[in-house]
Order: structure tokens, then C-alpha cells, then sequence
């Protein structure tokens, strides 16, 4: 009862707070607060900066205490007002668990930020000024990107790099060709009315809808416990693919503001693909080096130690853009070169707020992005054109699922576990767009004549993708009957066979001349332990890889015992007299 | 040998960035960026935002991948690099242990920003923009108080609430009215040439220097392990002293300005000095309140806890600024009435996150700070006045000096453990200033005549404080034999014996007819088990204090456990077989 009571104050809470701040008006032009602005501001601003108390001083003597000055705290303000928001709507829907269950939480944060953006849509017309490209870019993206790196499994993704990097790459440039061919032939058609959409700008525009989103998926996924395999070709997919689409996308956006296509041009742009690629990785790697380096030098400062990583990883992504390379392969390859150094240099404090900042922020960022989405989706004038949507609609799900069949059927001869029908299926039908898609379609430059088409074909797809796919991926894949997990649970017994076994087939590749990539792993392990580490690791006594595995597993018991314990402490076996018990008894 | 080298390349590392961060030029009339981005813009700009990309199209086709676009990151890169400076700062101390135990931090990290200044000050004239009383109170200020409110020990704090209010109201006063009036009087001496800064503009000037800063003092007081009483009535003072400087620097700064004393004005605004201290206690009252209240339902959204945390206590901080209400009372009471509800509520991890993120972030604010006042002092132009600076310093310290004499004189008859002649010299000749005085002087009005004058003075009262007084405080105490701590280890046994004294104390008072602090306390405790608890935690079953002070104690071992067994595995009792031990001995 009194929990209910509580959840639904909550909730009410949270709908004041929605009605309140989309009505203290949000935006660059603002109705309601240089009103409140001018009404106050006439009155003795008690903690306003030097020049407004100069200005407001003169024709006034009668001070006041309870002036507002917002318009100086307003940018703060704003942040921590959607913030909150976005933390509200999560707390929400994981109270009513049930729902969470059936519908993915993108779903319900797009459906929030309707009502929200209903509201301000009722209040002004003018759309939130803090959805713009370059806050996307600049300080949402980076933590998205940050979390997937840290958290990735690393062992499966390298092992699974053929895959990734061939659906990632191959299968973007196979959707970008055929999204884009298919629609154009479709604008060729004159009942539908746009005729002067160019291929250049038909392709450029399935390059914004090429680029898949992870969340959702991943999160349905790691519910229903999906295969190994899957699961990590999926999500790297993902990560990669926001490379390969926003260097398309540049190099479309290039091609389509020109006059003449001029082949040399385009040669030139797709040398450039991979200098923006590897020039990405490069900074990454620096930076991953630096970060790693600084952290042997952190045992007296503790307090800073998480600082340093999130600096270094973020410095690597802004260079990254600054020199208008990958930021996204600068800062996942950061944060996977430095993160086993790092967290052996650090306290255990320092590595547990590490992980628990990098979760949040990736969170907060991925909440407020969906939410967003639902906002914009509102507050905009959209241009609809039937045909044309429905067409992309139509070729966006056809292509994909061409080019995961074709794609695998070419891939499988290579794999030691083929993908069968089940897991065609889930690659094809997992390939939700979200996010990312959203934040090109309105970095689109203005001298496209359809921009606004182009925006509310790809709210459309990603609408339709998130909710009908979204809420009916699970159900399908449960139906379908999809393997299962081969996760297994970490023990040293494993992870020394596991290891003697790699050992054996490196030295048996040796002795055939076949190099495989267990032999590549065998000679960065040796080089690793011989210069790296010694480099790296402030404590540089070599350190055989199954005590660092023995000190996880150890690490990892004890932090569920401590949150057992905080929970109920009469279960869990007393710490304090466990060490008495173990003195004693040694 | 390896270590060595390492420093070295860390520390030229550092240099290097210095220089190349000074010239790449800060704020807002930069030389060198606007050239940079003039000569990259004319090309393809790769990752401009729409406006850009449509703007600089027209005249251009031959695309270059390798752009700078440094207008677009300059405000995260600005703000990273400034960080990233001041964590090599801190490292690069900590690396030469012995520095620190000689010269305060703050002193290195002014001279530090005496280098960085110099640097900027040979490139070109401009002060850094970033430092703006707007920066300081909305960004920096905040995590200081957050830092020192969320780590004050809050029963010796409460226990000697008296005489922290005595010291940080009256005192200021003091220190305020004595300097003020004195210099006021050294004023009319026509030799000095300054005539013309009336008494109102004295007393201002007298507000600004009278917020003592706590930091220096101490990490000092912490280090000789100083007595419970002098520290707490230190940190309190400190932590009072800003809400008091502040309310009373408005106040002053309203004086001022007019041209004409109205009695009925001061009245009305020393009435509004209590609303604005309760207002801030209101207000945080209220989202300490909230804060708790939402943390109860975090439960199954445990990575964005720390968050909830930082957002809502950072929003009574800005709801406070808003309304002119006292902000650094808001956040303060917010921290200390959420504190132990929050904890509570939320799981292991997320709370080591939290106790980490607001160490950090209060560290790097406070590292920023003095390392602006160093940069601030080499770049902005100074008037100079010898005899007005000087007589500043003595009076200063004089009055402080005085001050503590007579204050301790008045309340040691009320003290259980009255201060001592080394306790006086600890309190007056700790009063160091600070950050506080700095941003305060910046945000003087312009049209104050002498303000140039002001704001070097107050640069040069901090920076005596701070080297002589911080560097010799040490060595003086030492020297004096002060009384050291009294604080005990927390144990079970202890905490009992003082828990059924206090109970024994207030039924005895009770008996009489007196009401002492510990009735005060008894009915406090027996309100928030009886309804606050109820509402704001989880898990609401009566849980004595004795049980959650034992769980501390279990929770402080188990971290210690961790933090030894990173360290050194062989050393710590392996948890995973302690588990299994006391399975099988139970």
C-alpha cells in the first residue's frame, strides 16, 4: 500500500515535471522566459553578474530578495532538467517491471518524449534547441560509444573479427547500394511526385538508414540468452557500422552537393575511407597508450584516477573529429587498448566507479537520445509523402534480409560454427536503426530540396523498425526456437585448458607454416608480457594471466557478497569473523 | 631506471601541453584559432554542422580529408584540456612525494598557473575567458561544496554546532566591520592616494577577504592529525563563512551602489539575510527529501543511482541561485539530509561511485581553481598601491587574529573542552583565503572605481595566505605542540556504551525540566525511525543503528580486503574459500 502510494506520487511527480519545464519553454526563442526575464530583471538582481547589476541598478533603490535571473542559470538548468527526466522515465518503467518485459524501453522513452513533445508542441511551435548535430556529435554520442567499447567482450569479438568487419562493411555498402538504386528507381515513377530527388542525394539517404542500432536489440538478445556467435556479430556490427556510415555519409554528402561527378573525386574520397578509418584507430591507440601510462603514475591520487580515463578517451574522439577522422573507431580503440592495463593499475574503487560511470552516462546519453526522438517527432513540420516512405519502409526490411542471407551463405564456408536459418533470421530482422540515423538526417545539408522528406522518412523507419520490430523481435525469436547461450560461466579449470589448448594449435600451425590468428594472439601475448606490460603496469612483476583470471573471479565473489550482504545481513557470512576464522585456522 | 624515464616523459609530456594549449589560445578574442579555422574552412569541412557544410560548399570540389574545424570542439576540447592539466597537476605533485608534505598543493598549483599564465601572457594579453564568476558559481563551486558537505563528519559537526555558528556568523562580522572601518580610515590618509573609496566600498572590499578557505588548512590539520574540536570548527567555519560572505557581500554590494544611506533599506536587508540562508536550507531540505524518495525506487536501475545523486543536488544548488536564495546552503543541507537515507538505499557499487565521483569532482574543481588564480594573476593588468595592499594584509590578519581572542574568550565559558592558546593560533593563524574571495572579487561591479585595485589586493591577500601562512602552518603547529586527535576507532562495543549514555543523559534531563542537545537528538531519532525512514527507505523494516554501524564496520573490512588483495594476493585471505570454510564450519 505504501509502496503503491509512493510510486504513484512519483509518477505524478514526474508528469508535473514534464508539464512544468516544457512550459518554461526550452529553445533559443523562448515566448515565456524573457518575459519572466523582464519582469524581474527591472527589480535588484541579487546574484547577477557584474554588467546586469551595472544596467538595473540605476533606476531602482527598493531591493528585493526573491528575484529570478534565469535566463543565467538556464543552460545548467536545462541539462539537469532533461537528465532528471531521463532518469525519472527509466525508474518508471522499471518499477511497472512488467511492461519493461514486453516492450522495449526505447519504445516507451520515443512514446514519453510524444507526450512531451505534445505538450511544448501545444505551448510553441519552435522545436528544442538542444537536439541539434552538434550535441549529438559532441557530447551524447561519445558515451555510447564509450560504454559499448569498455563492456564489449573482447575474446569473442576478435575471434569473430572476420564476420563483424565483413557484415559491418560489406553488408553497409550492400543496404547503401540497394536502398539507394531501388529508391531511385522508384522516384522515377511520377505518380509520387519526386522526380528531383537525385541518385546522388537516394544514395546518401540509405547511407542514414544504413547504420543499425544496437540497444534494443542487444538488450532482447541478452534476455533470451542468445548464442555467442549471434550475439557478438550483432553488436559488432553495430559499433562498426556507425564508422562505415558516417564516412559514407561524408563522402555522399560530398558527391551529392557537387555538379559534376568527377570519378578522380570519388577515387580520392574512397582512399580517404580508410585514412579516416586507420587515421581514427591511430589516435585511439595514442591515446589508449597515454591513458594506460598515466595511470601507473596515479597510486597517490586515487580520487582522480576515473578522471583520466574519461578525459583521455573523450580528448581521443574530439581530435579524432577535430582532424575529421573516425571519432568512433578513435574512441572504441581507445578505450579496448588501454582497459586491461587500466584496470590493473587502479584501485578497486577507482575500477568499480570507472565501469559504474561509463554504464551510467552511456545509459543516461541512450535514454535521452530515444527521448529526444519522441520530442522532435512531435515539434517538427514534417513533408509526408506516401510513396516514398512506404518504398523505403519496404526496401530497408527487403535488402537487409537479402544481404544477411547472400552474406552469410558467402561467409559461412569460413566459420567454424555457420550461421543457420534461425540466425539469419535474427541478424535480419535485429537490424533496428535508431540514433545514429536520426542524428545524420539532420546534419543533411540545407541545399538538399527534401531534407524535410528525408528527416520524416528516417523518424518513419526508425519508428516502425523500434516498435514493430522491437516489440515483436522477442516473441519471434522464441518461437523460432534460436540457439541458446555457450556462455559459459568463467572457472580457472576452463580457462587453463582453454589456454593449453591455444598453445598447442599455434605450435602445431608453427610446424604446418599455417598462421592463424591464435598465432598472431600467441606473439602479442609474448610481446605484450616482454614491453607492454613492463611499460604500462606500475607493479611490473610478470603477472601469469590465470592469477589476473583467479583475481577476477576473486574480485568478483567478493562484490557479491558485499551486495548481499547490504541487503540481508543475516544470510551472508561475516566478513570480519571470516578473517578471524581463516587467522585462526591458518 | 624505467620509473625514472617515465616521469620525465610524463612530465615533459605536461610541459608540452602546457605550451601547446596556452598557444592555442583561450577565450573568447583569440588570435590563433580564428586564422587556424580561416585557413581550413575555405576547404571541404568533413564533419561541419549544416550551416557550414551549405556555406562553404559553393566554391569548392576538391575535398580534403584532413580539416580543422577547432571552432566547432572548442568548448568540450577547452574544458577536457583544462582538466587534463590539472589531474597531470595533481600526479605530477604526488609522483615527487616530497613536495607536498613541505609546500601546500595549492601553492604548487598556483605556481604551476604562474607558469601557464606567463606562457599565455608572451603569446597574447587576454585573461583567460574561462574564468568568469558565472563559471565559478554555476561549474565549479558546486562540486566544492558537494565534496566537503557529502564528507562532513556529522556528529562532532552537529555537537559543536554553537560554536561553528559563533565563529562563522559573528566572526565574519567581525573580520568584516574591523577591516572594513580600518581601511576605511587608512583611506583618509592623503598619501596613499585612494581618497575616494568610501566606507560602504570598504566594507565590500572587507566581505570579499573575510571568507576563509578551507581546503589548505585542512589537508594540514588532517596530516598532524590535529583535535576533533579545532577541525570541525575550522571546516565549519570555512563551510558557514561562504553562505555568510556571500548573503553579506550582496547586501554591501546593494549598499554601494546608492547614493543615498536608507536605514529602511539596510533593515529590510538584513531581515532577507535570514530568508535567504533559511530559503537555501528550505530548499535543500526539499530535494534531499526527493533525492531519497527516488533512490527507493532505483532497485532494478542501479547504474543511473549515483546520478539521481548528483542531478538533484546540483538542482537545489540552481533552484536556490534562481530564487537569490542562498545556493551553497541549499546544496549543503541537501547533501546532509539525503546522505544517510541514500546509502541506504542504494547498492554497494553505486554508493563507492558516488563517494568517488564527488571526491573527484570536488578535487579536480578545487585543483582548477587555484590554477586559474595562479594563470589569472600572470595575464590580467594590476593596480598597484603599496600602501593600501600592505595595510589590507595587516589588518587581515590582525583582526583575524584579534577576532578568534576574543571570540574563543566568549565561548569557552559554554564548551565542554574549551579552546587552548594553541587552539586560538591554529583557528587565527589558519584563516587562509581562497577561491571563494577570488570569484568574489571578479564579480565586483564595474562601476566601482577602484575595482582593479580591489581585485589585486584580494590576489595578494590569497597569495600571502596561502605560501607563507599554508607553507609555514606546518612547522608552527608542530613546533607548539598542539593538541592532537581524539577521535577513536569506531567500534561496536564504544558506539553501545556512548548510545546508552546519551539515552541516560537526556532522561535525566528530562527529569529536571532541561532540554540539552542529546533530548533534541532522542527525539530526532525517535521521529525519523517512527515516520521519515518509513517513507524514504526501501527496505523498511526498524533497524537499530547498532546493526547499520556494524554493517559500516563490515563493508569498510571487505573494501580493505579488495583494496589489500589487488595489491597483493598472496597476503589476503581468499574470500571464495573463507565462503566455503564458513560453510562448512556453520
Amino acid at each position: 500500500m505504501v509502496l503503491h502510494f509512493y510510486v504513484s506520487t512519483s509518477f505524478n511527480f514526474q508528469i508535473f515535471l514534464c508539464i512544468c519545464f516544457a512550459s518554461l519553454g526550452y529553445g533559443e526563442n523562448v515566448d515565456i522566459t524573457p518575459k519572466a526575464t523582464a519582469v524581474f530583471s527591472s527589480k535588484y538582481p541579487l546574484w547577477s553578474s557584474t554588467d546586469d547589476t551595472a544596467g538595473n541598478e540605476a533606476d531602482e533603490t527598493n531591493p528585493e530578495f526573491f528575484t529570478l535571473n534565469f535566463s543565467r542559470i538556464k543552460i545548467p538548468f536545462e541539462i539537469t532538467l532533461w537528465v532528471l527526466l531521463a532518469s525519472f522515465a527509466k525508474i518508471g518503467f522499471n518499477v511497472y517491471h512488467k511492461i519493461t518485459v514486453w516492450v522495449p524501453e526505447s519504445c516507451l522513452l520515443i512514446s514519453l518524449g510524444f507526450i512531451v513533445g505534445g505538450v511544448m508542441h501545444a505551448v510553441r511551435k519552435e522545436p528544442p534547441a538542444v537536439v541539434s548535430s552538434n550535441v549529438f556529435f559532441l557530447y551524447m554520442l561519445p558515451p555510447i560509444i564509450l560504454d559499448s567499447g569498455y563492456f564489449m567482450p573482447t575474446r569473442p569479438f576478435f575471434e569473430n573479427m572476420g564476420t563483424v568487419m565483413w557484415f559491418a562493411v560489406v553488408g553497409a555498402l550492400w543496404n547503401i547500394m540497394g536502398v539507394g538504386i531501388s529508391l531511385f528507381a522508384i522516384c522515377q515513377i511520377e505518380a509520387f511526385g519526386v522526380q528531383d530527388i537525385n541518385l546522388e542525394e537516394n544514395l546518401l539517404f540509405a547511407t542514414i538508414l544504413s547504420a543499425v542500432e544496437p540497444v534494443a536489440v542487444l538488450s532482447v538478445f541478452e534476455d533470451i540468452s542468445i548464442n555467442e556467435q549471434l550475439y557478438i556479430v550483432m553488436f559488432g556490427e553495430c559499433l562498426f557500422n556507425d564508422a562505415v556510415t558516417v564516412v559514407l555519409y561524408n563522402l555522399f554528402n560530398h558527391v551529392a552537393m557537387m555538379e559534376v561527378d568527377e570519378p578522380a573525386v570519388i577515387l580520392s574520397d574512397i582512399g580517404g575511407f580508410f585514412v579516416v578509418g586507420l587515421g581514427g584507430i591511430f589516435f585511439g591507440l595514442l591515446f589508449g597508450f597515454l591513458t594506460a601510462l598515466t595511470t601507473r603514475f596515479t597510486g597517490k591520487v586515487r580520487e582522480i584516477e576515473p578522471l583520466v580515463i574519461f578525459m583521455f578517451s573523450y580528448m581521443a574522439y574530439l581530435i579524432a573529429e577535430l582532424f575529421a577522422l573516425s571519432s568512433i573507431m578513435a574512441i572504441l580503440t581507445c578505450t579496448l587498448s588501454m582497459k586491461y592495463y587500466v584496470e590493473e593499475n587502479v584501485s578497486q574503487r577507482s575500477c568499480t566507479t570507472i565501469r559504474h560511470v561509463i554504464k551510467m552516462a552511456g545509459s543516461v546519453s541512450e535514454t535521452l537520445m530515444f527521448f529526444f526522438l519522441g520530442v522532435v517527432t512531435i515539434t517538427m513540420d514534417h513533408e509526408w509523402n506516401w510513396g516514398y516512405i512506404l518504398f523505403t519502409l519496404f526496401f530497408t526490411l527487403f535488402w537487409r534480409f537479402l544481404g544477411v542471407l547472400v552474406l552469410t551463405l558467402i561467409i559461412n564456408p569460413f566459420r567454424k560454427i555457420p550461421f543457420n536459418f534461425q540466425d539469419q533470421f535474427g541478424l535480419a530482422y535485429g537490424g533496428l536503426r535508431g540514433a545514429l540515423s536520426f542524428a545524420l538526417a539532420f546534419t543533411l545539408p540545407n541545399s538538399i530540396a527534401h531534407k524535410k522528406l528525408f528527416i520524416t522518412d528516417t523518424i518513419a523507419v526508425i519508428i516502425f523498425t523500434v516498435f514493430i520490430q522491437g516489440i515483436t523481435i522477442r516473441p519471434l525469436l522464441k518461437l523460432m526456437n534460436i540457439r541458446k547461450t555457450n556462455w559459459n560461466l568463467e572457472t580457472i579449470n576452463v580457462e587453463i585448458h582453454k589456454r593449453l589448448m591455444e598453445h598447442t594449435v599455434a605450435g602445431i600451425e608453427d610446424l604446418c607454416g599455417q598462421w592463424s590468428h591464435y598465432r598472431w594472439k600467441d606473439m602479442f601475448v609474448k610481446f605484450n608480457n616482454r614491453f607492454i606490460r613492463k611499460i604500462l603496469i606500475r607493479d611490473n612483476r610478470p603477472e601469469s594471466s590465470i592469477v589476473s583470471l583467479y583475481k577476477k573471479l576473486e574480485l568478483r565473489n567478493a562484490m557479491e557478497i558485499l551486495d548481499t550482504m547490504s541487503g540481508d545481513i543475516s544470510a551472508a557470512p561475516s566478513l570480519m569473523s571470516l578473517q578471524l576464522l581463516s587467522d585462526g585456522c591458518s
